[in-house]
């Protein structure tokens, strides 16, 4: 049974990189809910006032983003898919604006520092600071600024109404975040219409072991024992409990096949605690 | 022997995280070369500019800085020491400015979004997006501005003969960037005088090995049969390598003492490609 009407929250502005992510998994006409921040996104879908959320989870050059995994331990709302979204940057202006015009260009910081060729090659135009890489899109449309750009993604382009001059204009290619599609726990079996129905599933899980020689090695004995294999695993010191460990694990399986129950409890008689974060099919 | 002067390299500007960093470990009077990217900074330690250098590796809420890992690799210049700075963020101003005059905040829009709350409760001032925390209070004091104020860290505060006017305004406390000091490998030897004469050793590698199921049971068992404990693991994927992983770890130990000769051998023999970056006293 599908929902009415997906609707999917997301942090930041309309256009952002997350919006990419949602249209990816659920299609181009997805209803979409931006928010300030993170927590805003969770607390959304906790109220029941979209019928998911997608949020980033890693990128492949800034490492995993701490905040939203903490924030999936805390309210207890299930991945039910994932996808990765390649981090291209656009050079974007007012439709009636040529690049010989171009002085300024607006982004985050960030965005800027990661087409630093582009700046170097065109020492005309100053980078400029903005709250936001869609953000600085609607900016630059709005108060009609021409000889002004704005370096986002397509899709803010296109929601702004702008156009694309240059695109992608980053340093470095391999730059994908990977982002989850959460519901919540009585939604959990609605999955969008991208996922391939042959597609492997993954399971997530973080556990948190107490640091001794050889903790982790036996935590993971679990999984190769029922030759389950990995496809993520990253440490995190918990602050404050200098010798005890935060661990997020994503294995190849279904949570609900047998090797993969098997496995779950194995690891429950070492770790000190556990929590599943979801079970999905492995994203494109 | 110790070299004539220290001078370290960092990204950023005068009073960054980095320079906070660079202090703790080499003492208040280090002098300091700024660089624009974290590319630079390796290239002037390479070149022999400076007696070091001092890049942040991992943040609590952001995760690992995976560009410098990569750049550790590409560049081989060793891991001598490390340290933890907690990022504090302080509202500062021109030494003649009050509270009462502020209309306008600026600083990277990430510091900014890190002291939410305190703009919550003073909606009379506008965040202000600006290149980078430290900066910001270069430019407010180098414009001479009377109604605005910067977010950076107490160092950019001393560094442009601004005043602090309120201390960690920030929203999370537990927010710590883990730095490294790297030094060309024939000065490897020189340790900064912040380390502890009895410190206990960590050292630092990556490997990678092919994706099977068990293959990183299989290598962790060469620490944990040596009885040594981890103090970090990250799996990486190898985009364009779908199945294989880059692998960070951190084990408790000198790297030429027996048990860790051994742990080394053991691994070399189940990784495809290790490189240790280095061995060094465990930091503050």
């Amino acid at each position: 049974m599908k929902p009415k009407r997906e609707r999917i929250a997301f942090q930041g502005e309309r256009g952002a990189f997350s919006e990419e992510a949602a249209r990816k998994l659920l299609g181009p006409d997805v209803a979409v809910l931006p928010c300030a921040r993170f927590e805003d996104v969770f607390r959304r879908l906790k109220e029941g006032k979209v019928t998911g959320a997608v949020v980033p989870i890693e990128n492949t050059l800034a490492g995993s983003v701490h905040e939203n995994y903490d924030h999936l331990q805390h309210f207890d709302l299930p991945i039910v898919a994932e996808t990765s979204v390649r981090i291209v940057h656009s050079l974007i202006v007012r439709k009636d604006v040529k690049f010989s015009a171009l002085r300024r260009v607006f982004s985050h910081p960030v965005a800027l520092n990661q087409c630093l060729d582009f700046f170097a090659q065109n020492p005309q135009i100053e980078r400029t600071p903005f709250y936001d890489t869609a953000g600085s899109v609607k900016m630059i449309v709005e108060e009609g600024l021409r000889d002004s750009g704005a370096i986002a993604s397509r899709v803010a382009a296109e929601i702004y109404g702008a156009r694309i001059l240059r695109k992608s204009i980053e340093d470095v290619r391999q730059n994908f975040t990977r982002f989850f599609l959460l519901r919540r726990r009585k939604d959990a079996g609605l999955l969008p219409n991208s996922v391939a129905a042959d597609a492997p599933w993954k399971t997530s899980l973080v556990f948190t072991t107490r640091d001794a020689p050889g903790a982790l090695f036996r935590a993971l004995a679990a999984f190769a024992l029922r030759d389950l294999s990995l496809a993520k695993i990253e440490s995190r010191p918990l602050r404050g409990k200098p010798w005890e460990y935060l661990f997020y694990l994503d294995f190849r399986g279904r949570v609900d096949s047998p090797p993969a129950q098997n496995a779950l409890r194995h690891l429950a008689e070492l770790a000190d605690w556990m929590r599943v974060l979801g079970s999905y099919p492995q994203g494109a």
